[in-house]
């Protein structure tokens, strides 16, 4: 299908361009012309489909750079209480008796709300299944995603037959909209042999499975706690000398494909590590502030010219897949802990939600700014609301004002994957009632088993 | 117009009780009935508008204590710069040439923010104007509020007039919807004689135009920012021994009647002494935080039992007037600051936004519960959306996941404002427009005026 979104504002994050009576023509998946309205429409005639953004902003779809997108079951089922007892008593016994099929519904969920809030992209990291898994959920709601298997010591073998068929069944499936990553969980719980291994296997998959302009990415946690060293040393009988960066990188695994979370107690020479390597960043505060895990050094990252991206994190530690409420709370978070106001503008924490985090999954080549040639990954935000008006300054209005309700277009690769706030591949209501009565199957499996 | 609220979930904030299949009967503005659906149908039959609140959450509307409502239409006129300059350069000039007439615009545009975000009083401190005004604003769109003028030192007489004139007008007007504050600007800017006239001249207002159950009260900035005991010192030529609100205390101006917004910078000695006066205290997170300000330490003055409450701060330092912003980032903020996840559950930060707000505006006899006898300020909040699904916990969802566009009904002083998220006090897109008019004309003035 062609399309032609006219008379819209354009924030293309190319350069920091921003277009008024501006117009994008769309062909199939590809942008192929970005201009003024008066222009294009000239161009674009007969053939295709018109969208009027008169009063509306035109912008790149969002990219989550983390999230556990099966976790939307768990979505309040604990909160507010310490890390360890919410992991051991809470979130892993009942994560035991998630199904293939609760995992489907699960990021299923994710991908309905993260669309409907504007995120284009959304990088998960969760347990591959084969039957039912977080690949086909986005497929079937049309949202683009890299999807991850998350690898433990305690399951090598498991992982690396999750590994191989996830990549072969997945990777740049779905006219590309669905990559596949190597998702070692952290540096605690995995250790220094395999972690080579899986630096090895993500090569080995992406010389089998890969394409030059679709590389696998290595998706990992790092540094989430003041005590992750600790835990390393303990776990592996190690002795670590500074910090984790370092450590990572004495084994040899950290490069330009690794997406490191949350990122929250580095070192100095952990950032400059990271710098060297060119390792991506994705910076998750709502939650390393809700688990209590800290702050993360942002503006010393954005210093040395690191690429940070915004995650959410998994909807049980957040607890929504809200990229607005992440640009608002990251764009005030840093300027109040360094009492500098300066710090993370408007246009900066934009670009962290859109063309970095493009960058973040190595995907910047096709998605994250509206430019020629690229894939059509694009929201359109009505503007005429009372939280947005009057209106001063568009960019302001995105980061610390508008809403995820705001979003009343969303086109994926080319595709209008809701129009006017109705999603046009799935029914909102029936995955609701699916996630439903999943989460109360879950509950009750819980309970037997507890009894 | 009476009405019966059936079939939901109602969270009542008093002593923690929620009701299942729960019944709210209201009569006039009174609510005159809460219990189960199943008993209260019968009693409320004809005569009754009936409200179906199947799958939806009742609770009583949120109470914002903090804000200057007219400057929504600077909302994104200056960001991300220091607070100084953004005072001197941009905030303060265009202030200047702000008519009575835009200041009952702004008011009126955050009046229909607020109230299609939930929130059912907003305690509002800007200049009055005797022409147009806060007050009118919030009268005209059916918002409750406490209506301040803020005083300076450099304008004493205007002050007095305009209190008085305030209090005449507009204390416990408006079937007792609008109530009056006088609000010293700040203890840098209110000079320490001023200051206790100022306490006098509330109890002479309270005296002549409050009523027992109608108390007029204090509202002011105190402790913002980390170098506000120095400018008082170099304002007034005065020495501060020790803490901001022991500087206060020893004026003699605070006691229960007052509330102190912001509160970043205090000594422990300072917290003792609010705790002693029963001094109300209005959290803004957000706005401390985007203007670099700082973090209030909230938990310690929670421990001592004070009353906090929750804050936006107005429209251009936050920039929105969204109540369930402020609650998750109030929640999140402090357990990370502190690393301590434990710290302000959920149901503690419900608290600050309804029944403590209430207590800080010495309102809570008739509104920040929902109670027999009480003033019906109710909204109605529909559980049935992705970011709401599945349903765990509604108090954990209410926090950290439902948003201002989740509101779909709102009643205040037992009269529907808003059905179906359609205002029926006034019209949205009208006021939008002439907000965006105003703003332009007002640009135009500051910009001849620079010329």
């Amino acid at each position: 299908m062609n399309i032609l979104i006219q008379n819209g504002t354009i924030l293309t994050m190319h350069d920091g361009k921003i277009i008024r009576q501006g117009a994008i023509a769309i062909e199939e998946e590809i942008i192929v012309d970005v201009g003024k309205t008066k222009e294009l429409k000239r161009k674009y005639g007969r053939g295709y489909e018109k969208i009027d953004a008169k009063n509306k902003i035109v912008m790149p779809g969002f990219v989550n750079t983390h999230q556990h997108a099966a976790m939307s079951l768990l979505r309040g089922y604990a909160d507010d209480l310490p890390l360890q007892e919410w992991l051991e008593k809470w979130i892993w016994p009942i994560e035991k008796h998630m199904t293939a099929h609760d995992i489907y519904l699960g990021a299923l969920l994710t991908a309905v709300e993260s669309i409907m809030g504007g995120t284009t992209t959304v990088n998960t990291m969760y347990h591959y299944t084969p039957e039912e898994n977080e690949a086909k959920a986005f497929a079937d709601a049309g949202l683009r995603g890299v999807i991850g298997h998350v690898c433990f010591s305690w399951r090598k073998e498991e992982d690396r037959k999750a590994l191989w068929d996830l990549a072969k069944k997945w990777h740049n499936k779905e006219k590309g909209l669905i990559r596949v990553s190597v998702d070692p969980h952290a540096p605690y719980t995995v250790d220094p042999e395999y972690m080579e291994e899986l630096k090895m296997l993500r090569e080995a998959l992406t010389e089998k499975y890969g394409l030059e302009n679709a590389p696998i990415i290595w998706h990992i946690h790092v540094a989430e706690t003041s005590d992750e060293k600790e835990k390393i040393q303990k776990a592996f009988n190690i002795q670590i000398k500074n910090g984790i960066m370092e450590y990572l990188d004495s084994l040899g695994v950290l490069n330009e494909k690794v997406v490191a979370a949350h990122c929250v107690a580095l070192t100095d020479k952990d950032v400059k590590i990271m710098r060297k390597r060119d390792v991506k960043v994705s910076h998750n505060p709502i939650s390393n502030l809700k688990l209590a895990s800290g702050v993360s050094p942002i503006p010393k990252m954005l210093e040395k010219s690191i690429t940070v991206s915004l995650g959410t994190d998994s909807p049980c530690s957040n607890n929504t897949t809200d990229i607005f409420e992440t640009m608002k709370t990251t764009a005030i978070l840093h300027k109040g802990i360094n009492k500098n106001p300066t710090l993370l503008p408007a246009e900066k924490i934009l670009e962290m939600a859109t063309i970095k985090g493009a960058k973040a999954l190595s995907w910047d080549k096709e998605i994250g700014s509206i430019a020629v040639g690229k894939k059509a990954d694009l929201i359109i935000i009505n503007l005429k609301k009372p939280h947005l008006s009057p209106l001063h300054n568009e960019t302001s209005h995105m980061v610390y004002a508008a809403k995820s309700s705001d979003v009343e277009t969303v086109i994926i690769n080319g595709k209008i994957i809701m129009e006017n706030r109705t999603l046009k591949t799935l029914k909102v209501k029936r995955v609701m009632e699916l996630a439903e009565k999943a989460k109360n199957s879950l509950l009750k499996r819980v309970s037997a088993n507890i009894k």
